[in-house]
């Protein structure tokens, strides 16, 4: 609900379906923001839903947010096959209603699960995209514009990996108008360094625990950080991103595995990864993550 | 929370103070929010909050939004007394640190509520405005809308009186580029209408309990509803919306009673009451509005 | 210039193409606008120009605004029989090109201009459009606004019929919240009223001419009344503005004859006529405006 | 007047007045303007207009556009001693309606003149800001867009030192997601790059001159980068953009001289500049820059 407020009020997308098993809230949810049309920058804003995806039919993106919630504590991989059985009702589906569509995964664990929509959906592997560590990254650049003073969007910094605890900060490469922080501090980001830079990342890995702990779920953020991934693909930005994507090639990774790494994303999805030069630690931390996720893709019982 | 996620994606303001007493939850949101921050407009938008009201200080615009939730079935009027105990604590701390500020009430009943919070601040009766009929008015539209096949800001009708089972829908000045419907259909919104325009108001009423057992809450279109009144008053807009305020000497009303009329909205809350011609009927509805209203007013204890 | 500039700062459009005979100056406008991407909405945005019309190909709407600048003084009728000779070239080009655009024509004499358009083009009414009395009703809202210290955007008015010196206010529907003005000033508009409204709708006749002797030609209005129209159609609104279409069959009009009604436009451009329900002045004027209309069509050369 | 029509288009600000000699003109560009109220976000848009100053009292900033045109193949620095004549009567006036204003000069030699601006103020030196090489590194990054296939602000990428010849690109720093072109090919921008990135930097030196010479004038790209620099002020964005500033004690600049570097932008104007390492020959080049304003800079008449 925060992604489609999110598009709505953002004037991203004038045209939504929402589909859900659960009728009654679905239809609650659909009245109350059909009631809102004459608030938003389109106010003939088509607001729909159905419980069968036949209104879904030609859309050029879909978003997959189902799933069991993840729980206080719960560890994000342990939704997994849960997760897994919903996709297999949902992904084909939505590719019979629309052959050529984006899909985007934001469910959890959403690594993984990008893995498996794609393998369900049957499509190219540039047109299925993880919201990955786009939220991750987000909160990196939050933080350090809480240290520097200066805003998130001139805060060069990503998160790449997995969407989950062994989410990898590139320190290497956090920049300020192309001045790499670690130019000035050699040890940024390690257990050595004085300034704890360090307790930035581990901020970033709690967040979502401690969110979820106090208000009982996360919303808007991971709402706006989706309705910044369906922008650049509606509206074809060509701007990069850290999203899912399939990283074989990548970093010495010879799994067909899917973790989040810097994305051009437009029109036809992820357009193109840029190679970024990790250290050595960033790249073994990468690996890890990788090795990690091949386990668990090889898990998953289609 | 719909109000702020509203605001933010909306650039209607980048600077929000959030007051409440569950400091758990209250962190839970705000934290999420800021991780928000590098996919608003404004990254640097200032988002904080606090249970002792200190940060609100100086505020242009003060939205509360406190109150027990309305219950499946229950009354929005039912909700009374609990929540001016509640107002009891908030509107003094409010003023306190704001002294020239416009307060808006969004909390139910608000029509009350709104009187209560004029007593209660000390402040002038146009810098007090309750959030009153202008979401009946936008879902007045929005069902207008879909049966004529024109966007709903291009369909001009307000719902006024009580927001709630008494609202008034002034059907006499429904109007599309000036043409009033009932200038072509002479019945339209009365019992012998064949065409049955009543049935719209009917939904109008019956929206907000048919949402609440759906999804257990209103949320979005109220946001909205408030952001729309807050963006007016921020940036001085000077447009047309009808909201609950004192509404003596209007339409033989000569109690000092709070409902909602269309009002001229600006940087000095409202600015101006247009004073519609309405007919026998609706200002009999209207007037039956403001002696319950009255009622309601008198029963409260200070 | 002033229309693509509103088109890519208000983000209506995304994806220019600008026609012109003029190479020198239209490869200096695609570079100046160029330089700009990192500065608008959409930095990816596709900016383009040729002279050869080719680039055009699938137009979802095609703007004309060339022809002869109307000079000091001169009547925007005058410039008609060079401005057909121009279309001649341009519509059958732009129609070979995208075979199921809307055309908004924005040169004058904009009346006749479009019903050349329409003969030249073989496409259906509807699909054309002429950029009208949308100005001139902006002017009125502006100069009303002005008067009554409410936001031109809740003073609801129209300036039907010719856009030139015999267009028609239509003060019998001019109303704020439905509130209509003649309701409380039974002159508006007309020589015996001591208000002295009529004063507005001189000026708004005057302005052009004023505009154009003061800084040589007018732009920024223009431009921007373009762009509302062009996001109508882009985005389905289903808003209605007052723009040129045959009124054949509205108030007494037995000829094809292209004047401005308000309008309901949307994906396949003008969806609907509104019917206003004139005074007699106002019908005898509007037909005043269509004679000389009919006039001018029948003079034009084809 | 592109500056202007950018802030009300892209809602950077809704209080406007314009100052010139030229009454009639400037009576002209006012009515185009308030005539476009209904078109705009917010039709309660305040554009006024005076000659004497008066009515841009408390302005929180003002923008000086001011100045002899550059013509056809002249030098920016050639227009400099007449424009400075200029500022003596503009600055003390804006200064005294508005002591704590932050002054934003667009004018070329817009170096210089930003030194003149800061030297008849008598305001801090971070309140004076020049438009500089943010219109620079704007091309800069539309250049790479189009030869990386990635959107502008995805392109990171800066041209510091003078808005004109001297211009230096900072291709050391030149990234995109962190990844430095230079890493990839050691002699980006050199004259022994096989891959003429070079070009890039020389097409933005002749951008200007070209467009001066295409269409007469630089507006859109120009007014828009302006827009930028205000809105990162009135909203206190602290983002980061190349403009004009006292770069004493940068890059071994002893003299205190203004020229571009990359600085966060806020409330109050030039809130921090970003040292950027520079390469030895970045680095010559920078001085070079500095040390041909300081002489012009010597030469001015106050």
């Amino acid at each position: 609900m925060a992604t489609i407020f999110a598009l709505l009020t953002q004037n991203v997308s004038a045209h939504i379906v929402m589909v859900d098993s659960d009728q009654e809230k679905l239809k609650g949810e659909v009245m109350d923001l059909q009631h809102a049309s004459s608030f938003l920058y389109n106010g003939n804003a088509s607001i729909e839903a159905c419980t069968d995806y036949s209104k879904t039919k030609d859309s050029s993106v879909c978003v997959i947010a189902a799933g069991v919630r993840q729980k206080v504590g719960e560890d994000r991989r342990s939704l997994l096959q849960k997760n897994v059985t919903a996709l297999k009702t949902i992904v084909p589906k939505l590719v019979e209603h629309s052959p050529r569509t984006i899909i985007i995964i934001a469910s959890n664990p959403v690594d993984v699960l990008t893995y498996v929509t794609w393998r369900l959906s049957g499509l190219e592997k540039n047109h299925i995209i993880g919201s990955g560590t786009n939220l991750d990254s987000g909160r990196f650049r939050y933080l350090l514009s809480q240290k520097l003073t200066i805003t998130p969007t001139s805060c060069h910094a990503y998160i790449i990996g997995e969407h989950g605890d062994s989410c990898v900060p590139v320190w290497s490469t956090v920049n300020i108008a192309g001045v790499r922080l670690r130019d000035i501090n050699d040890n940024i980001g390690q257990d050595c360094d004085d300034e704890n830079w360090k307790d930035i990342h581990t901020q970033v890995v709690q967040s979502a625990y401690e969110i979820v702990k106090l208000k009982g779920y996360t919303s808007w953020a991971i709402g706006l950080s989706v309705s910044q991934i369906v922008n650049a693909i509606l509206n074809n930005t060509t701007s990069v991103h850290a999203v899912t994507t399939c990283v074989q090639g990548h970093h010495g990774i010879t799994d067909e595995v899917f973790l989040s790494l810097p994305c051009v994303l437009g029109r036809s999805g992820v357009m193109d990864i840029i190679r970024q030069p990790l250290t050595d630690l960033e790249t073994k931390l990468f690996r890890k993550s990788a090795t990690i996720m091949a386990e668990h893709q090889a898990q998953i019982k289609f």
